[in-house]
């Protein structure tokens, strides 16, 4: 891990934040954490920056040592980083910092920092909700029960649910799928991992028997999706892979849509061979008239896996402290490297 | 609790089962359950019994040492104990045993053993993953997606949400109770509990805060019920408990739905002040045209928490060790003394 050493100025920082709305920030920026900031920091501006072209935002840029980014930060191009010749952090409080921090960043030596750790809480936790409910077949069984009454809803739990012994399949051993995996160990599941950096001992040290991905998707009667977002990832769950899963098995998705084949998953979910609990598609968001949301054995939420409500102040939290870090002049907790870029979700 | 020594007859034992169907005891009692059971002792009858009442039941009852019961047995009064007076164990292959088995076996010395450990587990289990999809409002939201699509459901999850810090009211420290207690602890929820039975500092130990039920409905944002049915505890979720739940929260039922008010929890859903998730309900099964199938912020489950499918052998397997140590001659393990019985749910 990449962790450069920040010595103090002696002067105190300058700090700006850019990001989708000041509403955002207020709900991320609870005023304990705000208070944090302000005692090592000043504020450049009383407002985030929504963008970063016009000659308000070039001021604010000129004058800070730190940005401190959410959601929906406009993209920091090499054009921003001329205008913040004093820019030394991009405290990112939330998970990937793909979309919006360009490489120039790094070779400018500006530190890049992430909340990925706290994101990957709540997707974690939201997927064992998720595992449990499907042992059981509940969320088909809730559903039936609404449209077909109780003796549809009693015959959507057939002989091989349940959650006992039950074999579960996690791919990816990322942060949020390390996460998982330790979650699931008071369970009774066996579980599989597919990770291709991985070797069978670490898998076991993780509670899990490493398998390849085909044999994975055969054994589990449940697949959850932990895989970051490469070239090599992009559609890694295609017809075949699905068709390999047991009938009556269950898909959950808290990743991405892109790692999945959009139409193969589809088609199988509307034959009803197989449920799927998915927090995200493609395309996202679904149109309200999609075929995923009027299928029984289809459970679809509005992306709410990572943080939401009370769960956004803990990403603010770690952006903070980043602050606090580089004021203090000790190393950085959550730095990304360029390496760990190309493997972000 | 009540552990009888049961020195060894040096006879092999004789079993018979009692339940609704054959069916139930094969997916109940796996091949290797049986084993175990025919190395200690000889079965009564190959088809279990649905009845005692007629000359073959009666010709079983009296043979047998050990009557193993299961969900549906016939109601074990002083007239079919007369007719079985060899009978030792009543081995019950599920949770309570109210329903099934008169005081008079206790006076006879009969002894009577529950599964209710193995049963409370998947209903904990249950419980746990619709806690962590309550504090999101995960299932709202799915449900808002269907009917009006994106916009409606990302509203469906408000600022209060989330899973971090938020308050979990548990009422009943009971088998369930405590092994959710048990398995809230990796979580970062704040959780209080309710239960006379229980001192400050008990509830401590089990990582929950002591308060009087009305303080437990008014603070907590999500509140699960696992108590047991008693003349005082029926009905104790009336009106005034509902409306003390703050805007937003989210009840969960999976205990019984006779300890809730039923009207009073339907006028309180269908304003769309609270949500609800329950699993069992007053009455039950609900007739299809239900109000409470019809509300998008009412998941209701067909009282599917409780063991299914691979979950059921665990009983069993409780249920077979009893017959064990009574071949064996040392104490069994979850003897039901008339003090459990009549707090058992």
């Amino acid at each position: 891990m990449y962790v450069p050493d920040q010595p103090s100025t002696g002067r105190r920082l300058v700090v700006a934040f850019a990001m989708t709305s000041d509403a955002l920030r207020d709900s991320l920026f609870l005023p304990d954490t705000m208070k944090r900031i302000s005692a090592v920091a000043d504020l450049a501006s009383d407002t985030v920056l929504m963008e970063f072209d016009s000659p308000a935002a070039r001021d604010v840029l000129s004058r800070i040592d730190v940005l401190i980014t959410g959601w929906g930060c406009p993209r920091i191009s090499a054009t921003v980083l001329d205008a913040a010749p004093r820019l030394r952090l991009i405290a990112h409080a939330a998970g990937t910092v793909k979309a919006h921090v360009d490489r120039e960043a790094w070779a400018r030596g500006v530190v890049v920092t992430t909340a990925a750790l706290a994101n990957a809480r709540p997707v974690a936790e939201f997927t064992l909700a998720a595992l449990l409910l499907a042992g059981k077949n509940a969320l088909p069984a809730a559903s039936q029960f609404r449209t077909g009454g109780w003796q549809a809803a009693r015959a959507a739990v057939p002989a091989e649910a349940g959650n006992y012994g039950t074999t579960v399949g996690i791919i990816g051993a990322s942060k949020i799928g390390r996460l998982l995996l330790e979650l699931l160990r008071p369970f009774s599941f066996r579980v599989l991992l597919a990770d291709p950096t991985v070797t069978a001992e670490q898998a076991g040290d993780l509670g899990a028997e490493l398998v390849a991905l085909p044999e994975l998707m055969a054994r589990s009667r449940i697949v959850s999706l932990h895989a970051p977002i490469l070239p090599s990832t992009i559609g890694m769950i295609g017809r075949s892979e699905l068709a390999a899963m047991p009938d009556g098995g269950t898909f959950i998705n808290t990743a991405r849509g892109v790692l999945v084949d959009s139409q193969a998953l589809r088609e199988e979910v509307a034959s009803g061979r197989i449920n799927a609990v998915l927090d995200v598609t493609t395309p996202e968001p679904l149109p309200d008239d999609d075929l995923l949301l009027t299928l029984p054995n289809v459970t679809v939420t509005p992306h709410i896996a990572g943080s939401v409500g009370n769960e956004l102040p803990a990403m603010a939290e770690l952006a903070a402290t980043e602050v606090e870090r580089l004021a203090a002049g000790v190393p950085f907790g959550y730095p990304v490297s360029l390496a760990e870029l190309d493997s972000m979700a």
